[in-house]
């Protein structure tokens, strides 16, 4: 069988970098195209020297792109960016976009939290959200998948079963989350050098963090009503990881059952054993969640944690286990990564 | 005026590092004695050779200290052994413990979190806690000061006057702290080795860490009532600095302005402008506390967000102020460190 | 085809973890068993918990493995141990060794650096030298290969050729080592804390480290006569990677086309297009090596520079590169991974 | 006596905030001026928040400075610019220069270097070369000074005294550079992120860096000839720091005496004990620099090892122990900081 012919736009960032390196031990992906405008002309390894003695095509502008030779295209471009680009793309091309560009079913909720008006309303039906476990049946016959927000995605596996279920308060949802600074992209930014980043530790963006859109569109519809979340994301001096802990209302045995039960066939995501909490550092690289629960001393109260790489379960390893459901393979064909460590 | 004498045991841990480095530039100490048992007989720098051109006298077994010679002893030894140790230096010197030997005003609240007997039971009730802010008239008089523990303390300024005051629910109380690795200590660890713990973060002692005792112990007091803290330290890939992230439920503007209140003419606490949040790294090296606050966007919570260094204000600048107050010195001298950046 | 049983000996540091992480995705290899004597009983997730969502055979200790059950046989044991153990297993199953312990050849110079008599003399001549792309005829026959240190890789790469052709000059060879902690191995030392190393770079064996036994016995054997190497290594807080600047006498073009000539086939050894450096991060987790090659501004003098993942090429990579031979597979099969940046 | 009135050009970058922090602690320095003209207007602990609590001047334009007020002015900004500024300011105070810019005492050599034409020619003469222990008398009656470049400060400290004794060959000495991020400053660059330069080591501008015109002007004129050498500086994952690697051919004994005999009086400069090399680690933050001495294998060859902070002695420290000089101060005074550890 043919392999499947897929592009990556965007691919000078970090998450086109990773969609790279994960598409490059696909068994059935073949990358036919590179596209990243501001160094088109370039060969990858000029941008990413890593890739100084592997094969790849050489970056070329969006106009370049012939989206009728590829079975399939994802698409790692800032927000706004993305859905004008993938305006001209959809409907010639399987996408799966990255950026949070089509992730709020609700135009106006866009325009509130992106602070821009939507580019491509038009388009925002077709797009089915990107959470792999809970939307497969539609993303299978997506045209259009818009992946999840890493952390929007560390928070709902472990939170989504529970509301589903209603085990735990719905008023009382706190959510500390620990993330590393890949997440912050590869933009030249102050605040993201080295010397302003290494050896500390601080909140970012801690009441009105956008990826709060996605947790209210996907927690109030399992919840069935008013969820009231609080996010706070911290910046830690690590370059991948999503470290979640979660504060909750309700029964811990009750919260462990639902949350093993619900995941015990899913390949990615591992309730570890009672006792146990994860560290960033065993998915690394990995396209895995691992989720700790434990008893807080005090009754009635119960500590979630769950992490993932930003990078792989919560962006490029999301997208292409996406795209497998879209291309009609096997759901974790190219996933298999083992955490890099140490 | 001649000097104060003072003394370290413990000389060869972080602690007793870190007192070495405010002592020297403290107008009125002078080192007598630096205590390690198991270095005895090294010169200062052969453990830490930053000192390579700074005279300082040699390490002594404690056998060789001689305490009626020193004003005072700083004992920056690990739990238990403290215990022994003071129970032969008590009344010979006045005493500053960084441990957690003498932090618990109820012995068998010491061996419930502690799992050993108090050995020096007579002694406690002359031990002062030493949070300074709130314990200031005693510890002047006191012969015996115990430390705060280091995440306790970051805890505590934020809390106190809000539990005090009563405009905070003492039902609950999320503390969600992320803290360097120097707080694990420099003894010999598989779990703290920089290939084990760089690159990653992850929950440590998440549920009955001691330092809860201590909270109760301070947060009952002032609450004059039962107060559920639940409490999960972080460990975070950075040498110094605490950050506490603590969710309460009360009024923003009620809660910042009993904060600014409490502690505007306080030193060495700084409450930031609204709207602005720390960094760990905005403390390091110094003595500073430094508390933000941020109404959450649901109505009636609250984040507070409080960072100091662990082995300056958390625990050896600390010792030096109620030091100081011991010996009727400026509260604040030696403390006047700026924080490092970068 | 049935595919090839492996055993890790020494599952439970850092080369045995790196091995079980290019095994599982090794399509010929099966791991059968998990040698660790320490940690024997318990699931390989138990100490490693990036493991917890995979299948493998739990640890156990070395009397339980049944070596003629195995094709092959990895150990990875501290020196002098590995001597012991392959001498009871010699014979019995291939033997890739990661250790030093039948590197060199003269078991008088084993005794001289290592300190310590060679407990398994007689096994010695039939052991290959692991430098895979300068002894891959004798490693294809070997029963047991004695795997390249991972400084000595670092430097041998770059230096053999030209040795062997006789273009620089042996007298004045520099070897400047910048070397990641991983190398220091998983044993609680107080040096390799997390809180001792970060934030500070410095020499260590500074003048006699033992892998000088491997460049003399190899750069002597390829340049006909003595070969004056000075090496230096020094620890870089970073967790995995090797940079080799090597200060060479010689014209840089025939270097440069020399190395590029030697090379030009080699699939894991590359040489930099002329005027590009590499990093360390650009083969972290692959098994690659990059060399570069820059003409000082002094006429005669030049810089090498080479980079190699110590886990992985400089050990478990290069022991499965090695196995493969052994076992008659592919040379590259399992190998193919990307580097992760960031 | 009155304090001396300093003032600060270029207050916003990395230089600047050391000078801020060094003068705080100064018993004789009193800041009166913070200039940044991106920034003016805010006030310093908007820029750097660990100013938080402390009183300082809000940051000014360069217009708004009058020189006339200053005692000295410390001037911290980007090569080229500076020339042009202190151009302005010259003859209305003292002035230390922290740039590259009135370095070389030949004009053409920086516009060589520096690929510009030097802006102020007619002030290059009055400029003394800042390397404090070899300048001290030309300082102390300076206008102007200009302070060594860090990378070329940890190579002459121990490489001025050797030649200018002349007991170290002139011909062959390399000197391998591993420096701290912060060298790179302030700028927003992708290649100084986090995410690009954690875990991860490599050279840059590894054959003709800039500080190469200042060590062929200084070691040309104390050898009283040519000398050679090959300067290779690589970026190492941590803030602060620089180890010098140097590689000369000589006596072991004759370097060590010279050196010790030397530096016997030097307050900041230190030769450790034999045998005994520095770690960047032991100087972070301080003003000192340590210098280690090792007799290689080979016969004639010797390793130096020197360290220092790149922020302080290798710029504003050095700066401050320059202006104290100037100011007819003592010259160590402010500068007794001891080493952040850890």
């Amino acid at each position: 069988m043919a392999k499947k012919r897929i592009a990556i736009v965007g691919a000078s960032g970090y998450t086109g970098l990773e969609l790279v390196r994960i598409s490059l031990n696909h068994p059935e992906f073949e990358i036919v195209s590179l596209v990243a405008d501001r160094n088109a002309g370039k060969s990858y390894s000029d941008v990413f020297p890593s890739f100084n003695n592997v094969t790849l095509p050489a970056l070329v502008s969006l106009h370049d792109l012939v989206p009728e030779n590829c079975d399939l295209i994802f698409c790692g471009l800032p927000h706004t960016t993305s859905q004008k680009v993938i305006k001209g793309l959809f409907g010639k091309a399987k996408i799966v976009d990255l950026s949070a560009d089509f992730r709020l079913r609700d135009t106006s909720e866009y325009e509130k939290w992106y602070g821009s008006p939507h580019f491509a309303p038009e388009i925002q039906p077709s797009a089915v959200y990107g959470l792999t476990e809970f939307y497969r049946e539609e993303i299978v016959e997506a045209n259009l998948v818009a992946c999840t927000g890493c952390n929007t995605a560390a928070g709902l596996y472990p939170l989504v079963p529970l509301l589903a279920r209603n085990i735990i308060s719905s008023r009382r949802i706190i959510l500390d989350l620990k993330a590393g600074v890949s997440g912050a992209g590869r933009a030249a930014k102050v605040n993201t050098l080295f010397a302003e980043l290494s050896e500390g530790c601080q909140p970012y963006n801690p009441v009105y963090h956008r990826h709060l859109a996605e947790f209210d569109q996907e927690l109030t519809k399992v919840a069935k009503g008013k969820v009231e979340v609080s996010f706070t994301p911290h910046l830690i001096p690590m370059n991948r990881g999503i470290l979640a802990t979660i504060y909750v209302e309700g029964d811990a045995s009750e919260i462990y059952n639902c949350l093993q039960e619900r995941y015990k066939n899913e390949k990615f995501i591992h309730v570890l054993p009672a006792g146990k909490v994860p560290s960033t550092r065993h998915v690394r690289g990995s396209n895995n969640v691992f989720i700790g629960v434990m008893q807080d001393r005090n009754e009635g109260k119960v500590k979630l944690f769950s992490v993932l790489d930003n990078l792989t379960k919560g962006s490029s390893g999301q997208a292409v286990q996406n795209a497998n459901l879209m291309l009609g393979l096997d759901e974790s064909a190219g996933l298999s990564m083992v955490s890099l460590v140490p």
